[in-house]
């Protein structure tokens, strides 16, 4: 029996059909067309873009189409600090590099304590500002720079985030609000609310600039119904409607599902030891045959495994090397334990430099966070 | 055929019926023993209480109890800035005073412009912090000094209200807030936060000093229904529930209701003109008889008469001077013209020292300011 699929800001379980998704939610396929685009501009391709990992966007031609017209955008994104970094989380970050070095944009990243205060039974308050500060240090590593990139701790923050969220939340009735994210009369009104903030940062740059400044918002897909609320409200309250990206969720270590915060074996965190990443590596659920004999004999299921996804969404950029990679899993010449082995190492690579870059990052997090 | 009894923080019509609305509100009665009690601290009597201008409140004994063993208590009172400033708005402004002489209490005083942006149709959040700024310079005029007292307006001091709000909006659940305020699903999402905001004030003290103290909030009972939520969280989220001590209305100058923003002649105007004033005094509702010489046989009815209010709440603090005046009228030996005319000079002189005193307040304004 399958799961019924769940994708909202705050919950999601089930085998994702990402292309029902599209359709649920109403936005737009990502097509070769924009991919194109956005490519040519970076000069680079980029795997997140080629394997369709972005794969949904709102309004993102009116922003292309504005900024060869040399018109500027700001980039915004951000997490929810309710723990640490795993993963997951990461991969949004660096396909938002990606388009900020592609378009020279500035960067707004915030971080939603107050939602997850809201949304989280057993966090308090000062947990998640805490939660906020540590999660800004993996963003840093990702290798922003200051110049262009500005942190938004929502707690922090909220003297210039109010007044837009207010403008935003005026014009946002509670039957809006609960169609768009299922609120109940047993919804506290702090998460109620709380959508009007997240919106806001998708209009602070014209806030401050004074003028219209488009804004695009690459992110995973489930955070869109925020999108939905901001692009209503945004041309009655003075502002563009902000565009989106939409990412797919790098899967959990274990059959189905979203690499969850809330099961810690699930995910891989950027804190996990060497050996704790070779221990959840080797316990991961794969497309593999009961014996090596079968194996040899049938070849394995990449279609199904999670470490084959693990480096097709990361740690395998190289589409040459990935097809050679799914091919010889096919055809049975290459086993499990050798897969996990060659990924547990690259994970931990990766982590190596991640976690120094980290480290660097706390000299420098103030010169990143907002006035 | 009389109008429905309606008392929110919003909207205010019919008689209003005090004794009902402290089992409406669920409220208690404010009884001589505490009444005496904060005489004595005063060290003087004010007409406030002892005309049962303030006549109700939540949680006035354990304040004042609390306060004998030596526990200090601050106030909170404040405005909804949505226009020019009103003699009925100065009410309780004077009476607060009394309270902060008394108990050298410090003073909180919010304004609420998101507030009003949230709940009033046709005006902007600029208007509103317009108004803000603007209503300040009333509230200074009456005596308060920079030393213990501190402005807020809710849009520039969000920062430091918002992470206990936010505490609040937390254990309130839209089901309550619907119960106490009546909020339905085309009320905006802004407006139901709303509360959390007002409620914040009332734990600001306990946040700053990092340790819990008492507040005491001298309001129009109108008010009441922010309290009840900050009472019902208070405790859960560490902190004293707050006390209450509620003021009737200063009726407006027309037959019945309160002195109303959304109906200019219906109220005294800090900036209205001497001879404006007297228009307006000279046009109001009274108990008289429709002839001079019925009058002066029947007498007048003070009971009713709207001048004769003015006096009781704000123009003749004189028990005995007020109570030859009740007589006067009633065996006909004052005519309301004269009456009036009286009333109207008072009025213009107190106006007068206003101006004064605010156009004072001007370069002071800042001393004020929350940080």
């Amino acid at each position: 029996m399958t799961e019924e699929m769940v994708v909202t800001p705050w919950e999601t379980k089930g085998i994702i059909d990402y292309e029902k998704l599209i359709k649920e939610f109403g936005t737009e396929k990502l097509g070769e067309d924009l991919i194109k685009r956005i490519e040519k501009q970076a000069g680079k391709s980029s795997h997140f873009l080629r394997r369709k990992i972005y794969f949904s966007h709102r309004g993102l031609k009116e922003i292309l189409d504005a900024f060869d017209k040399g018109e500027e955008f700001v980039l915004y994104t951000g997490r929810g600090p309710s723990g640490t970094t795993h993963i997951g989380h990461l991969m949004p970050y660096l396909f938002t590099k990606y388009l900020q070095d592609a378009f020279k944009a500035k960067l707004y990243y915030e971080l939603t304590d107050d939602e997850k205060f809201f949304t989280k039974e057993n966090l308090s308050l000062k947990e998640c500002t805490g939660f906020a500060y540590d999660n800004a240090l993996d963003f840093i590593a990702c290798g922003f720079k200051p110049e262009n990139t500005k942190i938004i701790i929502d707690t922090k923050d909220i003297g210039l985030l109010y007044p837009i969220a207010a403008r935003v939340a005026e014009k946002t009735t509670f039957s809006t609000a609960k169609a768009v994210f299922g609120f109940s009369n047993e919804t506290n009104i702090g998460w109620i609310f709380f959508p009007a903030v997240q919106a806001s940062v998708a209009f602070l740059e014209s806030e401050i600039k004074g003028k219209k400044v488009r804004c695009l918002i690459p992110c995973g897909i489930e955070q869109d119904p925020y999108w939905r609320i901001a692009r209503d409200v945004a041309e009655k309250i003075g502002y563009y409607k902000p565009g989106a990206i939409h990412g797919k969720f790098l899967p959990g270590l274990k059959e189905g599902g979203k690499m969850s915060a809330s099961d810690p074996s699930s995910a891989i965190w950027v804190t996990d030891s060497e050996k704790e990443v070779e221990k959840k590596v080797g316990n991961a659920f794969t497309g593999g045959r009961a014996t090596v004999e079968e194996q040899r004999k049938l070849g394995g299921n990449p279609e199904v495994c999670n470490v084959h996804k693990y480096y097709f969404f990361l740690f395998e950029q190289d589409d040459e090397k990935l097809e050679k990679l799914y091919d010889d899993c096919r055809k049975g010449k290459i086993l499990c334990g050798e897969c996990k082995k060659e990924l547990a190492k690259r994970v931990n690579a990766f982590l190596k430099e991640h976690m120094e870059k980290r480290e660097e990052a706390k000299k420098h997090l103030q010169e990143y966070l907002l006035k």
